[in-house]
């Protein structure tokens, strides 16, 4: 008999990127509009625990209307927005930092001219983008 | 014989906050110099998995060179600074994104007049700040 072992080699390594140096995956559909998705330090990088991404939504832009059953913890970096939590709209300017618990329903939308930049977080397991 | 059961009532809730009016703590020491912290979402919000922290660094201030098992995701939302990975400095501006696996060893510092500030992530069950 024949013993299989599976090695894993984990290269975790530490990083530095700036986000606009990433190639974005671009979002527009029924759902969703104007949005550019990108993982910033996600399982390829070995984050085991949570990934990160940043969504650029341009002008008039809104992410898709939904709930899932993770969580978000979100990031205002640049612009202004809106999110929705249970029919209520908050604003979102530059330092709003926004936790959306598992299974809330949740969208955000763009109410300016210039690019609302935000950092979203997910545990890992999940779809990243 | 009695049967007890822990009811555990969890009180998760969304949130909606800028870091800014939140109070922050602040460390000055011999290892760290001009840091301000905040938790923007943790434990007490109900977020199970990770947690979100933001730290300003003032001009001429750093953070204590330290290694500890778990990791760091990093995102610069305003400043400029360095972090130190592995005796080579790299550059920090707004939109930089830092991952800094565990077990190794990092510092980061302003480089310049105006604060540096970056949203710092760390997995749930290590101090919070």
């Amino acid at each position: 008999m024949f013993e299989f072992v599976e090695y894993k080699i984990w290269r975790i390594k530490m990083k530095a990127v700036k986000y606009t140096d990433i190639e974005p995956v671009k979002f527009d559909s029924d759902v969703v509009k104007g949005v550019k998705g990108r993982v910033l330090i996600g399982k390829d990088d070995g984050a085991e625990n949570f990934c990160m991404r940043v969504f650029e939504i341009a002008a008039n832009g809104h992410t898709p209307r939904h709930s899932h059953e993770w969580e978000h913890e979100i990031f205002t970096h640049s612009g202004n927005g809106e999110v929705v939590l249970k029919e209520k709209w908050h604003p979102m300017s530059p330092g709003t930092a926004i936790f959306i618990p598992g299974n809330t329903e949740h969208q955000m939308k763009n109410i300016n001219d210039e690019p609302l930049v935000v950092v979203c977080l997910v545990p890992s397991g999940v779809p990243e983008l």
